[in-house]
């Protein structure tokens, strides 16, 4: 018997599958709903040219102003003036968040409205041979694509100070897309890079000429020079017509508007590097934090959301990991007691948001769900109590809302209360 | 020495990579035309709580009237109702299209407006436990997410009688993005299949209640009822908020608004089966032709477009197969006789668009682009020689116009003239 025959032998062995389903038995109700839709006379809707939304859908990206931290505005000069939007997670399905709805952090200034045509890219400083782009040169060279998250390194960072309860004020400041650019190792290996260079310094075309530095081996390693997003251009508010895509780095790396690449021998110590982030409260010295660990959240149930009562429920939620791809994701629906391996159900690739599930039945009663990912480099996604430790803080002082430098990636626990509303554990 | 130091050594080796490149070259144009964009006053442009593009992108789908075959209609009963919206993929970047740019073909009918909180699933007829599904229940239920193309049987057969000479007119019906949904096979079991059932018939809610039978053996194999496109609700044009995804079968496979299965021990013929996909042509008798096939089409250059002079080009396209994933793409800049293996630039997925690239120096002359894709089974796309005796017509007939039945899936030659232009081989 091959497998497909053993397959449908298998599948031919009756039962139903899911146990405790309370959704699907056929009801009078339930074909009076049926026949009564194909009755109405459905309106027909246009065709445009580019697509547009059905009018019952209308997921949005929140605005929330930008949490200035001590002394307001911390350097910025421009407080007051960056909203921060935020990717709504609890609405997205899939492994792939649509350019529409990718979370959007700018430091300070709304996004240029750039005339491709009349843009550039220079790349000089210690090199060879200084090269200068035009967008329809770079289009011409070498591309890659890449599925790949983005994080705001203060993703959950203020939970304490906030409170924050639902799913997009936790964990909303991260989003996943398909990038498309020239590999930034080919554009610095055809400038001809000093063997005594050791950083590159990246500048934006924004008001603010945001300017980041970046380690010159992470620059050789897996950097794309991106003009594409999920099969089209960048959108004005995620770097069009080019911005920087660092892997696995904290949000704030991947420069947008990129104008200008200079090849330097040391870091640059640009202004909202040292005024903003620099970890200067960090004990163990690290001033500078890129890499994103792992983390995981379940997306429904999650804060913010109401279950419909007992009965069965797919737990889904997104894992991801800066350090490389998801190898395993685990979910304990008692408060962290026990743990069973979770599904994974969508595609799976390095740096990317990894779509997990696990079959599940609520009982009514209150009780806490928890969700833990293991990377393919070993790393695990570690306890609120680990987390604090690590950063040199208290679990309390986490709620209090001094958490420090970022980097949020503990277990998020989601509370289920009795009365079927689901809230933030960590202060509930 | 290891990896790492060994990549960073070969790096510094100094030397430019990109043999030919005549672009990127510092000038005094090009720095002052980046000193230039730098000192203009630049606009500061909204974000939307549900991003929109830059004014300057402006890709769109075209819409042309549908092909209606001899005797026009050919038992539609619709005639001049129903254009096709084809996929820009001279425009793609990667491999995920954008849902706004997702081909369009609806037998006749525009996209109804459906409410889905009255929208209804029912799954009956040889089962013994008929159910009816409301869209939040679905949502409740295990989901999966894939990414995979849809391609319509008719992709490409058009060539001849229209004398397609650009991308978008020989190869525009196909596009490629994530879905996410309830696998059927989960459904069917659920409601527990009788023994001798042999096929489903799927029901659409469109103005004509689209119908069409799928065999049982595929239904129970990868078929998704599916909610989710690239993260969110299906777009209307897409089905929303319900349809069938049914991997790497002709796109007409894939009913969309869908609100019954019915499950049944024989082929239905439903009226577009009968007028319009039956291949009564094909000598083998072969009446439904449910797989496509292995293909591949460069979409730049590509015809349609212009290149900018002699020099470096990287070739970049798209290759899929109905049957898995893509293992290999080999292209030919001179015409077919010579091939060099092109590196696969993007994540490969099962039945899905995979990216190629080729380096290649244009020398001014005259040449024929090809390029030819192998899949993971073992199956090379044909020859257009080797497409048209398979299915019983001659490379005349073809250009002709008399390609038949569809599943055009040839080598899609290119012709680049000396006066930069790029036209369809096949023709001229």
């Amino acid at each position: 018997m091959n497998s497909k025959q053993s397959n449908r032998r298998r599948f031919l062995k009756d039962g139903a599958v899911l146990a405790g389903l309370a959704v699907g038995a056929m009801s009078t109700t339930g074909a009076k709903a049926l026949a009564a839709e194909a009755d109405i006379k459905l309106k027909d809707i246009k065709i445009h040219a580019y697509g547009e939304r059905s009018r019952f859908v209308t997921s949005e990206r929140p605005a929330a102003s930008m949490d200035m931290g001590e002394g307001g505005g911390g350097g910025y000069g421009f407080m007051g003036r960056t909203p921060v939007y935020s990717t709504p997670l609890q609405d997205l399905l899939g492994t792939i968040t649509p350019a529409s709805l990718h979370f959007v952090e700018s430091h300070g200034y709304d996004p240029p409205d750039i005339d491709p045509s009349g843009h550039r890219l220079m790349i000089h400083g210690m090199v060879n041979r200084p090269l200068i782009f035009t967008m329809e040169e770079l289009k011409r060279l070498p591309s890659i694509s890449r599925i790949h998250l983005l994080e705001c390194q203060a993703n959950g960072r203020n939970q304490g100070d906030r409170k924050s309860d639902t799913l997009i004020e936790t964990t909303g400041r991260t989003s996943c897309t398909e990038w498309t650019g020239v590999p930034l190792p080919l554009l610095l290996k055809e400038a001809g890079v000093h063997k005594d260079a050791s950083w590159i310094v990246s500048e934006g075309l924004d008001g603010s000429k945001y300017t980041k530095s970046l380690p010159l081996a992470k620059a050789t390693e897996d950097v794309i020079v991106a003009y594409g997003q999920n099969g089209e251009p960048l959108r004005p508010e995620n770097g069009f017509p080019l911005r920087l895509i660092v892997p696995g780095f904290e949000g704030l790396n991947n420069v947008k508007w990129l104008r200008r690449i200079k090849v330097v021998d040391e870091l640059y110590l640009a202004r909202l590097e040292v005024s903003r982030y620099m970890n200067y409260s960090d004990p163990k010295a690290r001033y500078f934090n890129f890499e994103m660990g792992p983390k995981s959240v379940i997306t429904r149930p999650a804060g913010g959301q109401k279950l419909a009562g007992p009965g069965f429920y797919q737990i889904t939620g997104l894992a991801w990991s800066g350090g490389g791809a998801i190898k395993k994701v685990e979910v304990s629906t008692d408060g962290g007691s026990t743990w069973k391996d979770a599904e994974i159900t969508g595609p799976v690739h390095r740096i990317a948001h990894t779509r997990f599930g696990l079959a599940w039945k609520w009982n009514g009663e209150e009780t806490v769900l928890m969700s833990r990912c293991t990377d393919d480099v070993g790393q695990v996604q570690p306890t609120i109590a680990e987390y604090a430790k690590f950063w040199g803080f208290t679990v309390q002082d986490l709620q209090n809302g001094k958490n420090g430098f970022g980097h949020f990636n503990a277990i998020q626990p989601w509370k289920i209360s009795q009365d079927r509303s689901v809230h933030n554990a960590i202060f509930s």
